[in-house]
């Protein structure tokens, strides 16, 4: 098949796993060996920082198998030169200690650089002088991922959390309100969202403590005490990064949001639900969510996940222009799971869902944020709301599946949860498409809870 | 009076009017003419950012009187050498385009280096040769404040809005739901704060649209309509820039809060009303204010208000030990006013109220921000919530003044308005102390309003 006729098919809206697998087994085969399993993939190629023991300063790399490629050292030894969309002017932004130089060059930018990183690392890649047969560059260039430290991909300058879970959103309803009020009048016409914390947003596997807090000390309470969380949960979440931003007073289109998507992350966007109780009438919650936020440390281009959309969650009322979408059935399609492990060691998957269970698209999302003509920059982090699914086992937070502390997970071992103990981890993990046959996933997004201080 | 002792008056918890005035026209006259009634007099030195036609590069420079002083001019023409506290390594944070690097320096730096200016810059300089005698300097560095361009401040990493307006938070609860139901049960509890935007945080100055929204079209309709806002509001705020940052996990002692405020500034936090209605339950405000935040260009130090402290108003409950400070009467005295003037030119002061209208200290505020663990950043902007007297024509919103829009306010010319129309400018001014004898002000913070995108 013609390369430019499997890459039509490869952006049209529902390429078929058939056409996938095609994809990945002939023209993503590496040079590099890649175990099967792996989240990186050929077809993947996600975008992070890393450092090293023998060089602790934060540089570009991307994940490959169960590698790191350092594109530093690439840019430093020629083996960008034949990316003619990628002046060597640029070459500077690999060496930066955050991804927003690179996003900011643009969605056409990524696109090319990414499809240039597969021509280096491909069977038969046209340029084997460049890498795969340039020993001391790749030994320099190609560190296993247990060596390499991550860090916080993009330097954040503001995060908004959005509430498209509508399952999630309907959970939680039914609990607080009943099912007759569970959601909100407003819930199916907007992409309802806060702006949330940035500055303790953390990277995959950073410890936090429990938090400290006002919470009422019985149903019925008036007067609150001040303690530790008694009701730590976890959020099941995608985040997305803007790669470009918007003037101030100048909405983005819905049709052209999808430009300004740099990438993706898993993320764990805690929540303390004794201290939002409490505190979230009038304004929203605060420091139920501001204690801490954990993403994955790769993100996964925009165009990596372009084959990968489906449609979501239905919606019957008519939509405000300004979200009304030319592209149907542009829904993430993520498979998702959490595994809690607890400090005894007993490791149990407690959630297993997608991220079709969302009711809006992210450029949905985008065109919503911006349509008072809020600006987007570069580096700012939106996160889509918690996703769970509908059966027992799907939901995206330990609030849902103990039915508010009722119900508790049995775990091996006798243990139990309703929420989350000091020494437990939550890992999330998702990818899209085949393990087995070229997958595009995020690897974990890892938080262990400590004791408050 | 010897000087330190002066000192040590000035920062006693309240130092009489009689020793405000005693310091200003003793050791704070200067040899520059400050005009009558200007709000950077000597006891001053607010920190901005500037740039001129003969220099557009944005560097840091204090107002004083009617000129700005260069602080960049000064650093590279060696009048900072007989500042001890300050190493010349350090003299580049005046050539940086925001305050962060400086506010990073510490409250005690600050300290020195604004009494060092107020040295060079007092009547009888014990060093005359470094700026007064120095005919070429000065008339470099002396610049017209009509001559200046101001730039915003800092660089804002996140932006948190407050609610510790007793009174704006009572008389809007009384419109929204009822006398009895005014404040919410946490009220009197907690600093209730939310997440802002900090991406659309723009100086004095800075024209904004207005924002386009989802409005429900009529009371009790349950289908929204998409158009501009017809409910646009300003509110009267006080602002505060972070200083330097704790660690995340690690709380900021109510005690201790003191230490980390780098400064104040007036702000505007526009509102629009119809969308704030229709989309803030349950996660809050969110495009009803994002659209833009208009804060004042100099920063007040901390120190520079320190003498102009009081009893804010009264809470009756028992507060939590973390909110608990050890100085009393710990809340601004700042005089605050806000002009309205039409397309028309009809200027009118419609609001006259003081800071004395809040419940929470800025130590408060922060030591609640930080409680569950949030870190702050330097350069972090946190609001204070709408300030309001009690009285007709003190309320800091025109949801208030105009009861919901029942009863507009009358301006000269036959103009009336219950919000913000296209056209209309919003000026806030605030100072503190005495007009004629030292004011320390903040000039103004100025927004125009313009129409819909």
């Amino acid at each position: 098949m013609h390369l430019l006729n499997i890459r039509r098919l490869l952006f049209a809206p529902r390429p078929t796993t058939i056409l996938r697998r095609c994809l990945s087994s002939t023209i993503m085969a590496s040079w590099l060996p890649i175990p099967s399993g792996s989240h990186f993939s050929l077809a993947n190629l996600p975008f992070g920082i890393i450092s090293t023991k023998a060089d602790l300063k934060p540089r570009v790399a991307v994940a490959i198998g169960d590698h790191a490629l350092d594109l530093n050292q690439l840019a430093e030894n020629n083996a960008f030169s034949k990316c003619a969309s990628l002046p060597a002017s640029e070459y500077a932004v690999f060496a930066d200690t955050s991804l927003n130089r690179f996003a900011a060059l643009g969605r056409a930018l990524h696109r090319d650089v990414r499809a240039y990183l597969q021509q280096l690392l491909k069977k038969d890649t046209p340029y084997p002088e460049l890498l795969q047969g340039n020993d001391q560059l790749r030994q320099k260039a190609i560190i296993p991922l247990e060596d390499v430290q991550t860090h916080l991909p993009m330097t954040i300058g503001d995060y908004t959390d959005f509430f498209a879970g509508r399952n999630h959103a309907q959970n939680v309803g039914v609990m607080f309100r009943g099912a007759d009020n569970a959601l909100n009048p407003n819930y199916n016409h907007i992409p309802v969202a806060y702006h949330g914390r940035a500055s303790s947003v953390v990277v995959s596997g950073t410890p936090l403590h429990r938090p400290k807090g006002q919470v009422l000390p019985a149903p019925g309470a008036t007067t609150p005490v001040f303690k530790p969380c008694a009701k730590l949960d976890m959020e099941l979440e995608l985040g997305m990064f803007i790669a470009r931003g918007n003037k101030l007073g100048h909405p983005v289109p819905v049709n052209e949001a999808e430009d300004f998507i740099f990438g993706y992350v898993l993320m764990n966007d805690w929540s303390a639900r004794d201290i939002q109780m409490w505190e979230y009438v009038p304004l929203g919650p605060f420091n139920a969510k501001n204690f801490g936020t954990t993403i994955s440390p790769w993100v996964v281009l925009a165009d990596a996940l372009e084959p990968f959309k489906t449609a979501g969650l239905s919606n019957d009322v008519t939509l405000q222009e300004y979200l009304q979408e030319e592209r149907k059935n542009n829904i993430l399609d993520i498979k998702l799971d959490v595994t809690l492990t607890t400090a005894q060691g007993n490791s149990t998957t407690i959630t297993r869902t997608s991220s079709q269970n969302l009711l809006w698209s992210w450029p949905q999302m985008i065109a919503h944020h911006s349509v008072s003509g809020c600006n987007m920059r570069t580096g700012d982090l939106l996160g889509s709301g918690t996703i769970s699914g509908t059966e027992p086992g799907t939901q995206g937070s330990l609030l849902e599946q103990s039915k508010g502390g009722k119900t508790p997970i049995q775990l091996p071992g006798g243990e139990e949860r309703s929420f989350v103990n000091d020494g437990d981890t939550i890992i999330i993990r998702g990818y899209a498409g085949s393990l087995e046959d070229g997958a595009v996933g995020f690897g974990e997004c890892r938080g262990t809870i400590l004791a408050a201080v």
